[in-house]
């Protein structure tokens, strides 16, 4: 599966359209660029409709977000919604202030999205205030374990049946599920948590394979995770034989992501169905 | 003529004034460091023209335009023109949407760009749309090749005339042409594609180039491309060797930059006058 | 002292918001991390608020200044007051235009800072400007030398018991004070200079030491300068062996932060009380 996975993002060179931060934006292009995408920032309310119009998918993040852009990105995300590109939201931050809530919230009623990923505290304040069950909270723990895993697939399951997303939750267990299966990814990392942006580039690559990958979005988004958490993987036992630091770290996390090929990746992907 | 280019820039460390996107901001702070200069990133109305005052050059990069910082363009390009300094333009995108295509039109019309400096749908883009030529298409090939080069040659020459700039359209041949001589550079490796930014570094180079050479803005020009392409190249030898990737294919290329010597450069230099 | 000062900042993890500049922003939040604390980027006056009460200190830059953020820095920089969170101004080229200066002469007039970092240039600026000496010189050299330092060292005693914060002068030569007590740093390298945003990660570091280290704010700002020079010192040293440039030196700075432990501080620090 991830070896035809891996090959439509080389055939296709899907295009992103990226809406997101100016903290980790630069990594999110070159993150884009490694996996074999390309991407395009804009963010501008009078050309998103052009520029969403001649990509391939939409990469909504609202790391630091800002009035202007709010509506460019609602913009973006009905365009491409009636063009039926796939829109990945990154909730970066949602639960950590009421205009990142509120925003997330608005985001989701006024635009369909084909994946969500964040960690699960992100993704629990989704489901708490979003749509029908605003005000319930969500029945998982804070942190998925060994202990709380099948708890959250379930979670997770039940958010993308209610969502009609594909709903990615990372952290040092990753999971990703449709409404009938899931995905639990134990690929990765600490040193991913001691850089910036491996969450911001994780969602833009997610965007690039959903795109080249449309008929199998679930198994996509875990192509993608697996890679970045191998990647990591990888990063870091080459900084350990160079005695380096994190930043080297995130360079190397980049350059594993522009030299994954499907044998690295069959050899050290841990990934189970659940 | 390269060494005296070279020992300008070192000697007089010009100071450029840069309204540029957010996506690539750094690597072009950190590439004019490089090549000996020092960049200053302002864009708020309220300074621009005391920045640019105080600046030996002005770069103007619509990468991720937006209107505030339109109007931050227009006024610093004006106070530059009024103080007879370099200024250059990176119209990135233009073509892709209205809004990048008029403003870039609009950039034109007020002020004199002593470079413009795209790849060469930016650069048709450009040719077609602006001043008395509107609606008429630039009559040479979308991508520069052996077969297409004399056209592009003739073609870069006649739009150096009708803009009164210099023009560089650079790709996998690069161009540099005013309306007497053309420059054609073939250093370069296809790997600077694969990392965002390449094109707004160079820009900012070439500002930092011309500002210290302006009796022979063409030459500088050209020098700043070609320590460019061979940095690239000497970058993608080291990773080759190191069996490392794109993110660290970036990082060697700013080093090229910041390690560039007369000998180095004479020594790779692939220069035809044309 | 520095032992109980780093020992603080990994078992506290301080949470730093920083309002700062689109330059270096990533570095900064990648500098924060590696010296073992945590950002959060958020400039819009909507959030601010909320994010600054859950944070532990606040990191105000005005590097790339526009009007919406100054409204956000005020707000930020006043919250955290109200909580007695430390409060770190860093006045990127005040002094260079009119905006930047009368901007930093407000955030002064409304908030107290609890860390003001600059260099000589930005330090007198604040010192002529702000209060009631308005219109008074600075009476010290413009460049801190082994013959100015005596001058310097009594001027930013004065200046901090002027204006009742920690001053941090850093260049070639780096002075800490408070009124009644200052520290010379002798470590870093000259490469420091020849990237962007060394000075907005480190007042981003000396953020997170503070934060850690309210007991001994004096000594916490010390130990980041130190920290940071000292990475210089052992970047350039890779580099050297490695025949890179200046891109790597960035990468190697940062790593160097990450790796610091208390045996190299101690072995390489070049801290004298004056």
């Amino acid at each position: 599966m991830f070896e035809k996975i891996l090959k439509n993002v080389h055939e296709k060179t899907p295009l992103v359209h990226c809406i997101t931060n100016y903290v980790t934006v630069n990594d999110v292009a070159n993150a884009i660029l490694a996996c074999g995408a390309s991407p395009i920032m804009a963010d501008d309310l009078k050309e998103v409709e052009e520029i969403t119009s001649i990509c391939n998918a939409t990469y909504i993040n609202i790391g630091t977000l800002n009035e202007r852009t709010v509506e460019s990105m609602i913009k973006a995300g009905k365009i491409a919604n009636s063009l039926n590109h796939p829109v990945i939201l990154d909730p970066v931050g949602a639960g950590a202030s009421k205009f990142r809530t509120d925003t997330t919230y608005r985001l989701l009623d006024e635009i369909k999205f084909s994946v969500i990923r964040g960690n699960i505290s992100e993704i629990k304040t989704i489901y708490t205030g979003s749509g029908k069950t605003k005000g319930v909270d969500a029945d998982v723990s804070d942190r998925i374990t060994e202990e709380t895993l099948d708890e959250a697939v379930l979670f997770a399951k039940n958010m993308s049946k209610k969502l009609n997303s594909v709903i990615a939750i990372t952290g040092a267990i990753d999971i990703v599920a449709d409404e009938n299966k899931a995905y639990v990814i134990r690929n990765g990392h600490p040193m991913m948590s001691k850089i910036t942006g491996t969450g911001c580039m994780l969602s833009g690559i997610i965007a690039a394979f959903v795109a080249a990958n449309m008929e199998n979005k679930t198994e996509a988004v875990t192509a993608a995770i697996t890679i970045m958490g191998l990647s990591g993987e990888l990063g870091y036992k080459k900084i350990e034989e160079n005695n380096e630091g994190t930043s080297s770290f995130r360079t190397y996390l980049i350059d594993g992501i522009s030299k994954m090929d499907i044998d690295t990746l069959k050899g050290g992907m841990k990934v189970e169905i659940k």
